[in-house]
């Protein structure tokens, strides 16, 4: 007998609390998107009303398993919860489930909102009541809860009452402030479940702010709630929110959950993990963090010589769960047999098949841990990698040379006096033995210029001669730039995302300290990269 | 009536095992400085004889009242503790203490080691009476314990009473795959006690593959045991160690440990806490955690407009302790989200008062809002923010007017048939009614090339009149590019951090298709506001 336990994601509301993150409409949607695929319960989406992007993504929502959530408060005291212009933004969004947060320490009552301490139970009750009078499912966020109830019980328990007496589905206790440690989490939720909540209908949203946010949530589950909120890769109001993307695996994969309950989220679903944090970084221009739980690139990397002879002999000496079980990898890093079979690995997923003593095998190693250091990033550009050991292999042929280039960006003021600028870009290639030049600005439909990366694209892309034609559906979808440390010197990376009409995406990478060059050299990759496949497929 | 809990940092031993880190001997010596500074008890210093940096650090070792230790390993079977140069080399260290790691799980031992269980016993009881022989403090790390416990708990206890009778000071609980959950800590701790090891002679070890080991150090200390181990940033094998930067502050602070316990840390070294984090960053060239416990920059941040309000009035409304107990401090960012009142707070930190009642105010809001719709981030360039706002309150001099400028960017082959580039810019600038040309390249010492940016920033800075002289000492210490959704279109955005000699550093942010554009309007920015402090102040 396993008990159903429901997984609430707010990384598109509270995770937009993070600092420097403002997700656009399309990435909301894209995110989305993975949540549904991984299986979560509700995706809150935003707050709408209070923000444009919000109000946006609520009307392009994507069609979903999951349960769309829109984000409010209780209503204001003095007016009905019909008249509340804030409440009613948020219903117009017309989701099928709402969550509203609403006061419940003495203190915050009075001083933040100024109002009586019955009104503030009025609110709940009138706001709630409300959302379940409109046909949706109505949750309450408990904001402050623990503290409020470290100051004054009674009260703190009565405003929990009061939403649940108006029906709410759910009664989120919410530690606001992420100060409470989780013993406290612990025995304050059972003491909300003794005094008359049910544990079934009781919700839990931790913060980390003493790093404890997973481990609160876990003690309140354990405490018998049944509902935990939290973000993918922990994103959230300072220091974040309880981290989905270790809660997840902890639940499915370790006892005594794993047995205990199902969150609806499969096994099959789980492996996708890895890929789908890496892809939020992505969105957000993030470098991933090595040491994630899980999902990490070195979550499964054994350094210690000790470990990682043991290891070789049985992977659960120093593992507690298999690396596989949620789509990441183990990492050996001072084993040199486990380098080679890794590169195989890789090389056979870009189609190459190198035999096992091959000794190109240890000389495409060492270029890519020099080039590495220099700065490049072969996990993150699959083609540059197989273009590099094609190369390295004698399986790359040459379709053209770069003699050279010259690119230019010229700002002044226009005929109207307005300020605008232009790119120019000429590009000399040596096709078939024979020399083209290339010219092209960079302005785009609406007469905007798009910059000297873009000029030089489309210079190189003009005369390739009889490989125009095999590269003219492909378009550059991203351009994700980097500062990094290349030997002693910061250069810069840059991973330029190629597709074309076939469907094929691919990324490549170049490293220079110049951002042109670097950008040239990404561009002139993604180019063979595509050459390749449209001639020896 | 205080109990007395013992710091053990493992930063230099176990934190070195995090991948790609490798500390220098010089680097050891200011970490432990540090560490020492901030009055932890025991500072593992690493394995000597495995490791040469190890062995070089120990005889350099700084006086310290921290009591130094050295790692090393039980003896192998088959010879005497004395006989045993792996353990030889350990001793030769000649610290005070010395923490010897054991099996303790059966199955390692028959496994890994491929030993009888009871010659494994003989190993433990034999090394730790070796090392208290010859007048040391005796550790015993007791290597997978909660696992050994779980699968055979017998043997499991056995093994911590070798190491007790032969009189280790220190018996510690280790969790070394990092999976054992913190209710399980708990209670498995309180049975090695309730089997008779008592508490004030347990430490505990923890890792964080769940995300927990936080909580569990917590859980072992709430059991009864009275040494934590852990390190600096939570550095440490796969997902890292105990984070002591936010066990420290949390066994300070917070209830119930901060009444309970005495760590031997004061709380004029915990104002410290933060710059020491950071100063570990910055030894091993890491972008700080925004996302930190307590010392991140974004600890304190408060984006929510409802939190910003509530903050103005009483900072506990949102805070759970006070940054500055730990050297941190409050951030109330812009952001899309960002009411009136945070926009008034925010002005006042740079300086400038505003009535409440300004409608300069609405307008600021309004352009920030567009700016952000337009790709624009204002709480991670707080410069850019000040100058928006200067400029709409009329406080903001015309110090110099860009007319117009060019930058190339050229890439052909040298006389000795090797790709060079070459970045050129051209910057026309108008100040004090006087029109300047300037003109500069981008090699730097050892003439490779910089690229556009560097090429504009130099000749922006050549020739500015009487405001030269002013901006000499600034330098351009981050750049930070990434692409992102301008209204419908892709746009770049550059963000430009900037330091001068006065140990001052800002941020800045330009928007633009064209990368070059948006480089440049960063870069006038952090002129801009440089010039604002120096002829305002």
């Amino acid at each position: 007998m396993t008990d159903r336990l429901y997984i609430y994601d707010t990384t598109l509301r509270d995770g937009q609390q993070t600092q420097g993150v403002q997700f656009s409409t399309p990435e909301k949607i894209r995110i989305a998107e993975a949540l549904d695929a991984l299986g979560v319960d509700y995706i809150e989406g935003g707050w709408p009303g209070a923000n444009p992007t919000d109000s946006a993504f609520f009307d392009a929502r994507p069609d979903t398993n999951a349960r769309f959530t829109a984000f409010g408060m209780t209503k204001r005291a003095g007016r009905s919860a019909e008249n509340d212009d804030v409440l009613a933004a948020v219903m117009n969004a017309g989701t099928p489930a709402v969550c509203l947060v609403g006061k419940t320490h003495d203190f915050h009552v009075t001083t933040a909102l100024g109002i009586a301490l019955e009104d503030n139970l009025d609110n709940i009750r009138a706001s709630v009541a409300h959302v379940v009078a409109q046909g949706r499912e109505a949750l309450f966020d408990a904001e402050h809860f623990f503290d409020g109830w470290k100051a004054n019980r009674a009260y703190a328990l009565e405003c929990l009452k009061a939403a649940l007496d108006a029906d709410a589905r759910w009664i989120v206790l919410c530690d606001t402030n992420g100060g409470t440690l989780p013993a406290e989490v612990g025995h304050i939720t059972a003491d909300a479940i003794a005094a008359g909540i049910p544990g079934d209908r009781l919700g839990i949203h931790c913060h980390n702010d003493t790093e404890n946010a997973v481990a609160c949530s876990l003690a309140a589950i354990d405490a018998g709630a049944r509902q935990i909120q939290g973000t993918l890769n922990g994103l959230g109001e300072r220091c974040g929110n309880a981290n989905l993307t270790t809660l997840i695996p902890t639940l499915l994969l370790k006892e005594p959950y794993a047995s205990r309950y199902d969150t609806g989220i499969t096994h099959d679903a789980l492996q996708g993990l890895t890929r789908i944090s890496r892809q939020l970084d992505d969105i957000l221009n993030r470098v991933p963090l090595r040491q994630a739980p899980y999902v990490g690139a070195s979550a499964f990397a054994h350094k210690a010589g000790l470990h990682a002879s043991a290891i070789l002999k049985d992977p659960s000496t120093y593992e507690h769960v298999d690396p596989a079980l949620v789509g990441n990898a183990r990492i050996v890093p001072m084993s040199n047999q486990a380098g080679q079979s890794n590169l195989r690995r890789r090389l056979a997923e870009a189609g190459i098949t190198v035999a096992r003593d091959d000794p190109a095998l240890a000389r495409i190693l060492d270029i890519v841990k020099e080039r590495e250091a220099q700065g490049y990033t072969y996990d993150s550009a699959q083609a540059s990698f197989e273009l590099l050991a094609r190369g390295e292999l004698g399986q790359l042929p040459e379709f053209f040379e770069v003699k050279r280039y010259k690119v230019t960006v010229e700002r002044r003021k226009n005929k109207y006096n307005r300020m605008v600028s232009l790119s120019e870009a000429v590009v000399v290639v040596k096709v078939d033995g024979e020399k083209k030049l290339s010219v092209s600005e960079s302005l785009d439909e609406a007469g905007s210029d798009r910059g000297p990366v873009n000029a030089l694209s489309r210079a190189l892309a003009k005369d390739l001669g009889r490989y125009s034609d095999l590269i003219a559906d492909m378009r550059l979808v991203d351009f994700k730039v980097r500062i990094t440390q290349g030997g002693t010197d910061a250069v810069t990376r840059v991973i330029i995302d190629s597709e074309d009409g076939a469907g094929r995406r691919w990324s490549t990478v170049g490293v220079s300290p110049n951002i042109v060059d670097a950008s040239f050299d990404a561009l002139t990759d993604a180019i063979v990269w595509k050459l390749l496949r449209e001639t020896t497929s």
